[in-house]
């Protein structure tokens, strides 16, 4: 029935030569990838509001020239990191890229910091998609909570179910967006060019008191959360179609434009119609109603808005699994994450990544914003080290005409090291964490490394010398009683070995007295040895047995414990048997160096 | 550390020759099984009560009759319980002596009722104990859940410690009840005789307009819940010291001695002092504060009245436990009841009883009033029957001067039936549901007992001709590479057979050839199967060759799984490892009949 469920949910499974097949076109590859990073849109001049407006309404102009920083910090983004794509065409993520040209730390430091990023970029965007929801049906405010939770049970199915399956889904809400948000851009354009816009906007260069540099540059880092997820293509080369690296570079160059276009788009019409950010309505539904009233248009925005963050969510998904596949490759992450699914997705990542951001947004009640900084510093540190990790390899390598591209990934390094640096000044009280989960989950990666280096080297062989030995065996038999079950269990063991011992544990002497006789009677051909037990306990007689028998034996024999099982016709009659082999079996398990054989008896009935 | 914790709560393990010291003498038995009965006084009077006021406070003095009447029942279950006691010296519950004289069948009704029954005395004495504790601290009421759950949890400790350590701790709370109640009863009769008696009992013999034979028989069975409890002596007489059968009818007479003068003691106290029934404060509480005023008299009486009713509660933990036992040694219930704890105690009855009676007080927020009719509908159920089961063998065996002891039985067993007609007449609504659960008790009664009766013979073997004999067998041992762990495993199977398969599955052909060349190259000694997964399944391959194999073989052979399992140092390396070897069992001990081989292999970092 669960089996049933299952497929029901993710679909059949399907043969691993059909991974060619999920390869990505350029078309289907900017839907999946690129929802994070254009759903952004949706809260990225917001964020800059948000922290002007603590200066009045005049203060708002300044949003202007810094979207248009953020535009210009966007296009050496997009430049460094097409660089990034060529060089490495199997996956240049920020994890491979820094482990490649500083080592295995530095690696990490990327690596974890984009682990824990994609299990925000969930939760914040869950969230934020509810917002664009609740902003359009304020009556929906109280199940905030449920309605994240919803979003992402969902788009954890969709991605259990597949990647170009839900490719092909998702293309259809993203270019929605997009041409919903540039409908919104023209419509407001001309409003404003026909002088129909009733607000006045804030006097642009107007002075404004107490306006500081901390105050801009805090306005700046917030205007940066609309760059998180420009990562994505460049981790995902892999997925694309040959040729792979020219795919993706033209994926991350269209990407670049959209998203450029409808960030600047959305900053001016908030400046032009005076919008200031409300606790109960987004920015970008602010701007909708404004442009064209609360009709079908306006309802149109919200609905694709609240879609395209709902898919946000979706470019985590794609990446989380990946960048866990590849940390599990070079053993940082348990094996488990190397595992593809009945869909080829791998299913470990994907349930992993839906069950921690749940958690998250459980635990925030939905209010994940004051996660937004967080998120978008754990984006700008791997950003930093991986336009490092490239300047390094130019210098390292050389290559014809080296300095153009050196000096790019140079402009880019050090712009993302200051935004971190403004991160850290302006937005402390919310990105301090940073410094308590980082080490964490590099202390996380660094055991399991340690463990499975122990494992490797505990379970290395010499395959010239190093071959299987036959020793003695001696096997041992509880028995309760003369029955079927223990005929069955004899005969098995007489079939593999000569030194057999069937061990009694009686409670009484009468009991052992009893026993005995009646198997002098049937002698099957096997000793019997009894034991009597004071505390009414059958493991720890036969437990100093064992270490008896282990003793007697030499080094290198084998002892096998022999459990007889009964296997019922239904579940409820396990109910009625003692589950006295399953307790011997966990125990021996346990404590005893023995070998477990354990013979199931069918019941029939 | 859960086996410190259990240490600590019910102390070390004892042999089982310590069982015999675990006899009760008179004093202490009387004290571990009238808990129950004697407790009743605290809620018996009000009962009546309860049903007279319903006419107003003039119908009160009714209750002295129905008192009376009540006594002369409890005469009749003493006299006819002091029989079954002498006819059945080895335990005569209701069950068996049902079981004895009319089959199965109706022993099952008076088992079952009596099982069910146990669990409602429970419920119903942990939540007067709480009433006793809120009539004298009324700030309690809102915690009334909370106080029953710990007395519920208490209780079960106190047992699971074993019988006589419980029984000594027992001793005193019992006989200071007992001292508590009859200096009540001195008091209130000192402050009658000396006329100072504020309050004006209703006038004896008055007429009442609306009094019915239904409202005073409503009233009688009401009453009746007072002698719940009688009947827990005859179901223990084999926990006594011998001789037992003499000491239980002592224990018996005495017991019925002390009710009978508290209960009558109870009832008159109350006619005298006009005291009604009230929802917030018990009726001895009243009498208690209106005799000694609400000082330390008062306080020790209600202290002793919550321990005794806490204590009642105690009895069903001792009867429970032995009937469970009686029912599973007829294989009607579970093997896991007649398994003696470290206590030597039934753990098993202990737990289970523990367990169902706190969801009862949960699922009715404490306020289990409404079960005391159901409750002692299901007490007299059992009376009846062991009664009629009496009466049949002073029949059917006619020893000497059967004709008295078959008479008292008679005229006790014409009580209780009519007691038990009366109860579903006059409070049906309150007892409809024992036409509910008592089939269902039954109906399980009856699958589990054939079940094991399948089971016995399934597994019965002619001892004479039934031997076991050695087959073929043939090993199969999935790999997934060259290992330690494989030699080791090799090892341990070419010490048992020649016939051994080394079964690879390959996701890929290149994954494949490679295994092949280097298996070539170690050489062990075993053939290597190579078989190609198209699902990435490990299980779903291996089944097929196990098909295979299993149709190769003769019918007799023995096919052997032999599955390498890791032991790590710590458990959170369990999480480093795929759970192959898990799941590969609980698939084959499913769906195959194989045997499973589970080959330790301990790592040492």
């Amino acid at each position: 029935m669960i089996m049933g469920l299952k497929r029901l949910l993710i679909g059949r499974p399907m043969k691993s030569n059909a991974l060619g097949e999920e390869k990505l076109s350029k078309v289907k590859a900017l839907a999946v990838l690129s929802s994070d990073a254009l759903s952004s849109v949706a809260y990225g001049t917001e964020q800059i509001l948000l922290v002007l407006v603590t200066l009045g309404a005049a203060a708002l102009w300044y949003s202007i020239p810094i979207s248009i920083a953020v535009a210009g910090l966007l296009t050496i983004l997009i430049l460094s990191y097409r660089q990034t794509i060529f060089a490495y065409t199997t996956g240049g993520g920020a994890y491979i890229v820094a482990k490649d040209n500083f080592g295995t730390s530095t690696g990490l430091v990327a690596g974890g910091s984009l682990l824990v990023d994609y299990i925000l970029t969930v939760a914040v965007s869950t969230s934020a998609s509810t917002d664009a929801i609740t902003s359009a049906f304020p009556i929906l405010h109280d199940h905030r909570v449920l309605i994240a939770l919803l979003m992402i049970i969902s788009v954890t199915i969709l991605n259990l179910r597949g990647i170009t399956e839900s490719a092909t889904i998702l293309m259809y809400p993203v270019y929605l967006f997009v041409v919903a948000i540039f409908l919104l851009i023209l419509g407001g354009a001309y409003q404003w060019l026909t002088g129909n816009v009733q607000a006045h906007a804030p006097v642009y260069g107007a002075a404004v008191p107490g306006i500081t540099l901390f105050l801009l540059l805090r306005a700046f880092s917030s205007g940066c959360s609309a760059l998180t997820g420009v990562e994505a293509v460049s981790n995902a080369i892999p997925n694309f179609r040959s040729p792979a690296p020219k795919n993706a570079a033209l994926t991350l160059i269209m990407m670049g434009l959209i998203l450029g276009v409808m960030f600047m788009g959305i900053s001016l019409l908030a400046y032009v119609f005076g919008i200031a950010p409300s606790a109960k309505e987004t920015v970008v539904s602010q701007i909708a109603s404004a442009v064209f009233g609360r009709g079908v248009l306006y309802y149109f925005i919200q609905a694709v808005t609240a879609l395209i963050l709902f898919l946000a969510a979706n470019t985590a998904f794609a990446a989380f699994p990946l960048l866990a596949f590849m940390l599990a490759k070079d053993r940082f992450m348990p094996n488990m994450f190397m595992v593809r699914g009945d869909r080829l997705g791998f299913s470990n990542g994907i349930i992993f990544l839906g069950i921690l951001s749940a958690i998250l947004v459980i635990s925030f009640g939905g209010e994940t914003e004051n996660l937004i900084p967080l998120y978008a510093l754990g984006v700008f540190i791997p950003f930093t080290l991986s336009q490092a990790g490239m300047m390094k390899r130019w210098v390292t390598k050389k290559p014809a005409g080296w300095l153009v591209p050196f000096l790019i990934n140079t402009i880019g390094m050090l712009t993302t090291l200051t935004i971190c640096l403004i991160f850290l000044i302006t937005k402390f009280s919310q990105v301090w964490t940073i410094f308590i989960f980082l080490p964490i989950v590099i202390f996380i990666f660094r055991k399991i490394n340690g463990h499975y280096q122990d494992l490797a080297s505990e379970l290395r062989l010499d395959i010239t010398t190093d071959k299987p030995q036959a020793k003695g065996s001696v096997i041992v038999i509880p028995v309760a009683g003369i029955s079927q079950v223990v005929k069955n269990t004899i005969s098995y063991a007489q079939s593999l070995s000569d030194d057999i011992v069937a061990v009694y544990v009686g409670f009484s002497d009468e009991d052992i007295k009893k026993m005995e006789e009646k198997w002098e009677l049937w002698n099957p051909g096997v000793r019997l040895i009894v034991l009597r037990s004071h505390y009414r306990s059958i493991i720890k007689p036969l437990f100093k047995f064992i270490d008896t028998v282990e003793w007697k034996k030499a080094d290198t024999d084998h002892v096998t414990v022999m459990i007889p099982q009964f296997i019922t016709k239904r579940w409820w009659h396990n109910l009625l048997h003692n589950q006295t082999s399953f307790f011997l079996r966990a125990y021996l398990f346990a404590r005893q160096d023995v070998k477990i054989a354990t013979v199931p008896y069918r019941l029939k009935k």
